[in-house]
């Protein structure tokens, strides 16, 4: 029994990078992890832009884009800025994440999410990620919080570090939905402020909710490897109509509308989006439906082949979400980073591009004496991982 | 006398308006202060990009205008970013910049130069600006230092407040350039490090040398309202490879290079110019010297008609400067808040855009508690100075 796992698992990476070659049937030189389709009217919306002269951070397509933006999400608000980073960014400052305030964040996510933790002068507390949904493992986070929590006039305290526990951030990663409802609950009866980091997961739903609507804030990415790329971009969706106006307002060198005065009342940012830049957005958002069919469709023909392979699965979405499946990934059935790293190796050098997650981020030199829980399954799941190509032509 | 005066200052709003007028020849309905001509190749560019699939931060756009900024400007370096904001901010953590260190800088310039400094939790300390350059006045800056300053150990500190004074960023208002021989005299002999901020100075010379590369590093802006426009987008120019290095490091989240690793050994940023924004910026670059002409050309114009209107003048570049002319403006002989508005108020009424100076940053509320020198010129300048419209196509 033993000798023949071995065996299968020796083969293993053989398997998937043949798998992967009949499946994306390899005509070009080389498939990247994920490239936009720019099949709409991007150029003539560019073109548009152009000859307008209003390229820069006000005119018609930011208008427009907001507004298509939280159509298609069902947000009462969207705020359309130059990166996910700086979103999230502004979410946090929104939040009232004030300097030495404690945010947890999973370990297993992309390091932007920490960094704008890091920008309020605040510090990323690491919690697990469960395999079900990738992100944030919410029975886990409960347990935790019972044991290291203290709520102290409706604010939640750290007892080990005497820091406050300001905001909770779960990540929907590579597009599969957290388990929000039940992240929203344990926010709620611990007394922090749920922001959600939808970076990932544009066209994801959850219990047919867009994602990133159930937290008090939340950050979308547009950048080139996104389900739809503005080039770089980010927006920052919310219900709240004040929030929304500061973060308008904050992204905008908080700057007081006036005829002619320049009055900025606190620290603001350079952070809105490009007109030109959303122009592109006006036409990616058009092709979403289309986008996400075909990425669906490609989600199905991987799980139908990796179904067949013994020793690894196609992740496929929750229970309860529809996704994006903007990323998609295989899951070893046993961690084994040797293992994973021969299959990285065959595919890339093979014209396949390939990934492995994200370092967990608690083992970063900038990050490794921030507080963090054990994190059993993220450090499998790191051993368990790999990224495939996921774009939506292929 | 005094009766002359008066029925001269009187008129003066009305004079200055018609002479507007008859200059700018008024067909359209509005006349902004400054917009970009998109006259090149810029459609040939973008779409180009478009069609490669490479819109974001990475790309041959972005290869191509950072050599092509380097090669115009003679700096041996340039990496371009998301705005002149970002490239600040990164120019002062490279210069070593920490919390709690002051930065000196003018009171008479745009809320970015001082947020930059709050990006690196440094304090801005405020200084005065001279009526030659509208920028910081060294002869000013060397008595207030003598005064102030004390060094130890090689660093320059603030005996009134006991902080480190780490860097001086003076900036080329409107395009004119500082003294810079000058100031970087007075920061090598007080142990400060010099950081330009050259956001309005592309294309403008300090005795035959473009500005921005006399400090450690520079930083530059392509705004919708800059000389150049790439949408949104700034530059960071230094002469110094391993600065360049770590700069390009930092602004692409300080990943380390690797197969598929993502591994970042810093707190990093989403600074990087995506390629869409450069394949504009290559166009743009192109048309510099044309558009140095058309605006040297608008200058003359001006100051030729202000120059037979007493009470006012149109402000040239200081001697030892080759101008960009990026922002033109006018002075009243006089102080005068009352007849300022009134100049803005019948000029912006009638289609003609105009402005008045910042607010200077001391009076803002986030920045009232710096410290700041006695602050004479840059008070009377902000009752004297209006900026009038400046577009390279007038």
């Amino acid at each position: 029994m033993v000798i023949i796992v071995l065996i299968i698992m020796s083969q293993l990476h053989e398997k998937i990078f043949q798998a992967l070659k009949i499946l994306l049937n390899i005509e070009q030189n080389f498939i990247p992890l994920h490239e936009p389709s720019f099949d709409g009217k991007e150029w003539q919306y560019v073109k548009e832009c152009l000859g307008t002269g209003w390229v820069s951070t006000a005119g018609k397509f930011v208008d427009e884009f907001e507004l298509q933006l939280a159509q298609y999400t069902r947000s009462k608000y969207a705020i359309a800025v130059v990166n996910g980073t700086s979103a999230l960014h502004i979410c946090l400052k929104l939040a009232g994440v004030k300097p030495n305030d404690e945010v947890i964040i999973p370990a297993l996510t992309f390091v932007a999410t920490a960094n704008a933790v890091s920008y309020c002068s605040a510090i990323p507390h690491f919690v697990d990620s469960e395999e079900k949904t990738l992100g944030l493992d919410p029975v886990k986070l409960e347990k935790y919080l019972e044991i290291i929590a203290e709520i102290d006039n409706n604010e939640c305290f750290n007892k080990n570090t005497g820091r406050r526990i300001k905001a909770v951030v779960p990540v929907h990663t590579f597009g599969h939905p957290v388990d929000i409802d039940y992240i929203k609950e344990i926010c709620n009866n611990f007394s922090v402020v749920l922001i959600e980091d939808a970076a990932e997961s544009l066209g994801s739903f959850y219990k047919k909710r867009h994602t990133g609507l159930d937290g008090l804030m939340s950050a979308l990415s547009f950048n080139g490897n996104k389900i739809i790329s503005t080039g770089g971009g980010g927006a920052i969706l919310t219900n709240d109509e004040s929030l929304a106006k500061q973060a308008r307002h904050l992204t905008t060198t908080a700057k007081i509308p006036h005829k002619w005065e320049y009055i900025h009342d606190e620290l603001g940012y350079n952070y809105r989006m490009p007109n030109i830049n959303a122009a592109l957005g006006c036409a990616q958002l058009e092709q979403m439906t289309g986008i996400l069919q075909c990425k669906r469709y490609l989600a199905k023909r991987y799980e139908k082949v990796f179904n067949e392979i013994q020793g690894v699965r196609f992740f496929t979405e929750p229970e309860f979400a529809k996704s994006n499946y903007w990323l998609n990934c295989i899951l070893l059935d046993i961690p084994d980073l040797e293992l994973r790293d021969k299959i990285l190796k065959i595919t890339n050098e093979n014209g396949i591009m390939t990934r492995p997650t994200w370092t967990l981020l608690n083992q970063l030199p900038m990050y490794k004496d921030c507080p963090k829980m054990t994190l059993t399954t993220a450090e499998k799941l790191s051993a368990r991982l790999i990224n495939i190509p996921s774009s939506a032509n292929l």
